[in-house]
C-alpha cells in the first residue's frame, strides 16, 4: 500500500505529496536542495515522525553536495544539518535521521551517493517495517472473520496510516493487507478534532485504496461500540513507556474506555523504535505537548463555492480554549502490541 | 440567569434571541403570529426542549386569536395546532405544550387573553424548575469547595444552558447559582461535535454571565480528568429511562466513562418532565436518533474575513460518514441525578 509520499526520481530529484492540501487537492511536488527539504517538513507538506525522517535523509544528501560547492565544506554542512534539524522540533525521527546521516558522511567523505543511496535504504526499511506490522497485524483480523464470517470493523484514531510513512502505515498496515487479501474490512474512522487527521487524512486513504469506511464524530465511537459495530480498535502510538503505557493523539484514551467497557479488543500498532524504554511509568512520566489553542478555536475546511482552502472561526472570541494533543492509555486497557518484531499480548 | 431566550412583551408580541448565528451574532427577533413562532421553532432561531415548549404555547395563542377571524374557527384553530406541532417532529415538550393549550383552549372559548396568561405561566414554570435544579444541585459544588478551597473545575458535554429553557438552564443551573453565590468555579466546555453547541452556545452563554470557562475539543476530557483538572461533571438528559440510563448528546458516555476511570462524580440534570418511565432499560429501547451526515461532512463558523457565517467541507467527499445523535449512558456509570423535585444519589 504505497500513496508515493515520498520517492525518488532517476534524475536524483525526490518527489512528495503536499499533504497540507489533502483531502481536497492530491499535488507532489518535487525536491531538489536542503531548502526544499527544510520547506516540506517546516510547512508539513509532509508529516508524521517517519516520513519526516525519510524526507530529513534525503535532505542531509543534498546538503553534501551543496556543502561540496562551498569554501568551508565541513562547516557549512554541519550548519546545514542543524538547520535541517530544527525544521520540526520534536519528532524524534527527524534527529535519528540526521545523526546516522551525519555519521555515513563522517565515514564517506560526504559522499552525496553514498548518502542519497542511505536515504533510499532508510525509506526501504521503513516500508519493510510497515509491512511487517501488516503481516503481525492480519492474524487478529483473520481470526475476527473467521470466528464471525462477516465484515470486520475496525475503529481508528487520528492518522497512524501509509500518510504517516513511506507506505503500509502502522494502525492501517494489517488492514491494507487483510484488504488485499480478500478478508472483508470496513474502518470506523474518528474524525480525530482537533486536527481533524482522521477526516482528512485517514479517510483519503482508506478511499485512494478502495477500502470501505465511515468518518464519524469523535463522540460516536463508544456508542458505536455499545451497539455491536466495532470488532477491534487499531491506533497507532507516539510513545510507548516501559510499563506498556502508550501516549497517542488526545482521545485516544477515551476509546479504550470504551473498548474495555464493552470487551473489545483494543490494540496498539508501532515500530520498535516507537518504545521509550528510559520512561518507567507512561501516564505519570510521558510529557505532553500543549499546541495552539487556534486549532481549537478555528478549523480550516474546503469551501466549495470559491474551491479553496478556508478557516473560519468556532468560539466566541471571549472563550478561552485549551488543546493538549495526546494523552496515554494505561497499560490495562490495552489488549495488545502489533509491532514490526512482534505480535505482543502480554 | 436570564438571557432573555423569549420575553412576552407588554404589546402581546414575543421577542426571541436568533441563535442560529451565536456566538458570532447576538440578534433578537420578534414574533407576532402564529407562523412567526412555526418558523422560529423550525428553523431553530429557538432550540432546547423547554424553549421550543413555551415559543409553541405562545404560538398557541395566536392561533386562537387569528382563527377568531376565520369563517371556520374551530377547525382552523385544529389546523394550525397541527401545523405547530410538526414543526420539529421529534420534540416531546412541543407536543406537551400544543396539548396543554389545546385543553385550555376548549375550555375559554379559545380566548386569547386566556392563552396568553397560560403561555406565561409556562415560561414562569420553566424558569421556576430550573432554578430548583440550580437549588438541588449548588450542594455538590459547595462541598467540593468547603473541601478543597480551590476553584471548582466542571465538565460540560452539549449545551443544557440557559439558551436551551427560559432562564438558568439544566446541567448549567448549579454553575450559575454557585458563581452567583460566589463560589469560585470554572468550566471546561467540550466542543460537541458534529454541532458543536459547546463551542457555539454553552462558551457564549458562560462568557454572557461572566463564568470562568475554556472551551476543548471532546478529545481532551479523559486526559484533563487523568491530570487531576476535574472535580465534577453535569450534563444535561434528553430522555431518562425508569432503570437510570440516560440518553444525552452522543459522546456522554464517553466522559462517563473516564469519570469512572478517575473516581470523578458524575451527574446529569433534568426535569422530572425528561423520565421516560415507560421505558424499562434505556440502553436496550431508547432509540438513537441518527441525524443528517452533513453534518459530520461539513463545518459552520464565522469567515473572519468576510465578516459573515460559512460552511467548509472537512472530509474527502469519495469517503461516507454516519452521525448517530445522541448515546445511552448506562445507570451504572452515574453518580447522581439533579432534578426540579429532588438530588438523588442511588
Amino acid at each position: 500500500m504505497n500513496l508515493n509520499t515520498i520517492s525518488p526520481n532517476p534524475d536524483f530529484t525526490v518527489s512528495v505529496l503536499d499533504q497540507r492540501l489533502l483531502p481536497h487537492v492530491e499535488q507532489y511536488e518535487i525536491l531538489r536542495t536542503v531548502e526544499d527539504c527544510i520547506e516540506a517538513i517546516a510547512d508539513m507538506w509532509v508529516r508524521g515522525a517517519p516520513l519526516i525522517g525519510v524526507t530529513a535523509a534525503f535532505g542531509m544528501a543534498y546538503a553534501a553536495r551543496e556543502a561540496q560547492e562551498n569554501e568551508h565544506p565541513e562547516g557549512y554542512f554541519q550548519s546545514l544539518a542543524s538547520h535541517l534539524a530544527s525544521s520540526r522540533p520534536t519528532a524524534v525521527n527527524l534527529q535519528w535521521a540526521i545523526d546516522r546521516q551525519l555519521a555515513l558522511a563522517a565515514q564517506k567523505e560526504m559522499s552525496f551517493e553514498a548518502l542519497w543511496d542511505e536515504a533510499v535504504t532508510m525509506l526501504e526499511e521503513d516500508a519493510a517495517a510497515c509491512r511487517r506490522i501488516a503481516e503481525h497485524g492480519l492474524p487478529l483480523l483473520q481470526a475476527i472473520f473467521s470466528q464471525t464470517k462477516k465484515t470486520v470493523n475496525v475503529l481508528t484514531h487520528c492518522n497512524a496510516g501509509a500518510l504517516a510513512t513511506v507506505a503500509w502505515g502502522t494502525a492501517t498496515a494489517p488492514v491494507y493487507l487483510a484488504h488485499a487479501q480478500g478478508i472483508p474490512v470496513h474502518v470506523w474512522v474518528d474524525e480525530t478534532r482537533p486536527r481533524n487527521q482522521g477526516a482528512h487524512l485517514t479517510a483519503w486513504e482508506l478511499a485512494k485504496a478502495g477500502v470501505p469506511h465511515t468518518v464519524i464524530s469523535d463522540n460516536a465511537g463508544g456508542h458505536l461500540m455499545q451497539q455491536g459495530k466495532v470488532d477491534i480498535v487499531i491506533t497507532g502510538a507516539d510513545r510507548v513507556a516501559a510499563n506498556g503505557d502508550a501516549a497517542n493523539k488526545i482521545g485516544t484514551y477515551l476509546k479504550a474506555l470504551a473498548a474495555k467497557d464493552n470487551d473489545i479488543p483494543f490494540y496498539i500498532a508501532y515500530p520498535e523504535s516507537t518504545l521509550d524504554a528510559s520512561i518507567a511509568d507512561g501516564l505519570r512520566d510521558i510529557p505532553i505537548e500543549e499546541r495552539s489553542t487556534e486549532e481549537v478555536t478555528h478549523i480550516q475546511g474546503w469551501d466549495e463555492e470559491a474551491a479553496a482552502l478556508r478557516t473560519v472561526r468556532l468560539t466566541p472570541s471571549a472563550s478561552a480554549a485549551a488543546n493538549p494533543a495526546f494523552d496515554v492509555t494505561p497499560a490495562r486497557l490495552i489488549t495488545g502490541y502489533i509491532t514490526d518484531s512482534e505480535l505482543l499480548r502480554p
